[in-house]
């Protein structure tokens, strides 16, 4: 069994052949011409699927993920990446449907990148054989997905567990979506390098002042790197004491660039749990980092549409009985 | 087909044997003696039950819920009852499965009390047919279920949807529960009087200062009890939000004593839901009353046990597949 996958992000385009226990058997990518028109980024993404269709694992195509940046939508198919501007509502599943070496008969299942990130987590990563768990990637911007009851949660549109754009500080700055106090403005890179700025620390020269700068820093014992740091803890874990409140987990997983500060991040937002994380069964729900790195967004896709085969170890939330 | 239903509450505790179309056939209530040790306690449920089983229709009995003031436990089948003391992780589910009059073999399902009123709802009222909805009470306290992929979702431990301990201000006063912020502390009943109590408002000779009276007073034009009002919907909103966010929602249903104050709570909190649900897919959610209130525990508690017998009307989340 092959799982065909592909990954659209605002830098690059890749695609992969999949085998059923989430090894890559072919990878290829280009980069993204992000500013160009839409029917140009469609020849990009026709031109992986050209690619993947050239070897002979194509032949044993039986499923096709797309993860995508978002916001998605995956009842109606379409794609509105926030770092490409050309496409808007882009009928992105309607059109790798209709390429030329797509089989017939075949649909693709659209997610959204950090829902791919959830599944791919909960296949072979760090939320595997876990019933409820919040996997989320916390870098420029911060999202999530969701497993419950043993199966990814999608929602409707594709984009459940969108934690980076909840409200944790009710009374506070709007955040670029428009919405008052999200945690996505306390708790981003952006949102960190911007506090340390604030706080008048400054980068080492020939440095980029971003949040890997800011983590060197608060490892070296700087107060104003420290206390960036801190502030997402806080709101990180304001967040995810409210997840665990609503939908009841059994894990968090963090991924993406800022994860990668380690005990920087981990260690103030481990401590802020205990604060906000209070009743009996939100109390001590572990927090980890994730595994798959480089290749979540392929490997999610893959899981994401194998579902729709009953694969064992991808299953997505089933629509609810007639 | 007769369910058996078990309401337990800090005022009084209640049974009923409904039909499969959510009909009472027979209810009986006792006060509660919520400050008498655990036996006592028990047997005012004995008593209850022997005046159920006394009743020919308990020969037909299938099953048998019992929604409970929280915290519960689900999966170790205890309560401990914010306003019960006398029970503290008392094993409630398998005393009511020992009673002499229970069926051999019949397994009581216990759940949370906002989370009866969530299967009520969705079972006979206004989340009747809907996949994803948010059921919440506001009432002296903040209570929430959800229903989930068109089945309710109770959560590990029974207490899932609980959003009146989810922070939404992120620097806020610690609630009664231990965090910051909840949203308990800003919106419940007791939260608008003593906002409406700390700005100036008083109760008129006679009346309590409740938030009936802050809701009535509201009407008439105070602006220090619409103040009150404003803010819990302020926070009532940012919630709803997050909640939607996180798990994509159709519908949000409010009962409880609050929700009685109609427009007064509804009208500004449509008006908030408008700051803080900005995204494509949390926007325009509809929020309606609940529609039924005075025996919700009841129909709940028939409802979520009687899913474990596959009725169409009461699907729980189904566990994962081996």
């Amino acid at each position: 069994m092959v799982y065909g996958a592909l990954d659209i992000g605002g830098t690059k385009i890749a695609g992969a052949l999949v085998d059923d226990e989430g090894r890559l058997l072919v990878r290829t990518e280009r980069a993204t011409p992000a500013r160009r028109p839409a029917e140009e980024l469609m020849g990009a993404v026709s031109g992986v699927l050209d690619e993947l269709a050239s070897h002979l694992a194509w032949e044993a195509l039986s499923c096709l993920g797309i993860a995508s940046a978002g916001p998605v939508d995956t009842a109606a198919g379409t794609v509105s990446p926030v770092n490409i501007p050309a496409w808007r509502r882009f009928p992105l599943v309607e059109r790798v449907r209709a390429h030329p070496r797509t089989p017939v008969g075949l649909r693709p299942v659209l997610v959204g990148d950090a829902v791919a990130m959830t599944a791919a987590e909960h296949w072979l990563g760090a939320a595997r054989g876990v019933d409820n768990a919040l996997c989320m990637v916390v870098s420029t911007g911060v999202g999530g997905g969701l497993v419950l009851n043993g199966r990814l949660h999608p929602g409707r549109s594709g984009n459940a567990g969108h934690i980076g754009h909840i409200t944790v500080d009710l009374d506070g700055p709007v955040c670029a979506c428009g919405a008052p106090g999200c945690v996505e403005g306390l708790a981003s890179g952006t949102a960190i390098a911007a506090h340390a700025l604030a706080a008048g620390w400054t980068a080492p020269p020939g440095a980029t002042p971003d949040a890997a700068a800011v983590a060197a820093a608060a490892r070296n014992g700087d107060v104003r790197a420290r206390a960036a740091y801190e502030r997402a803890a806080q709101a990180l874990a304001a967040a995810i004491a409210a997840t665990t409140a609503l939908v009841e987990l059994d894990l968090v997983v963090i991924g993406g660039g800022v994860a990668q500060a380690g005990d920087t991040l981990f260690t103030p937002l481990r401590r802020r749990m205990a604060d906000y994380a209070v009743l009996d069964f939100t109390r001590d729900v572990p927090i980890v980092p994730a595994r798959l790195a480089l290749d979540a967004g392929l490997i999610g896709a893959a899981a994401a549409a194998s579902a729709g085969l009953g694969h064992p170890a991808a299953h997505v939330a089933a629509a609810p009985r007639p």
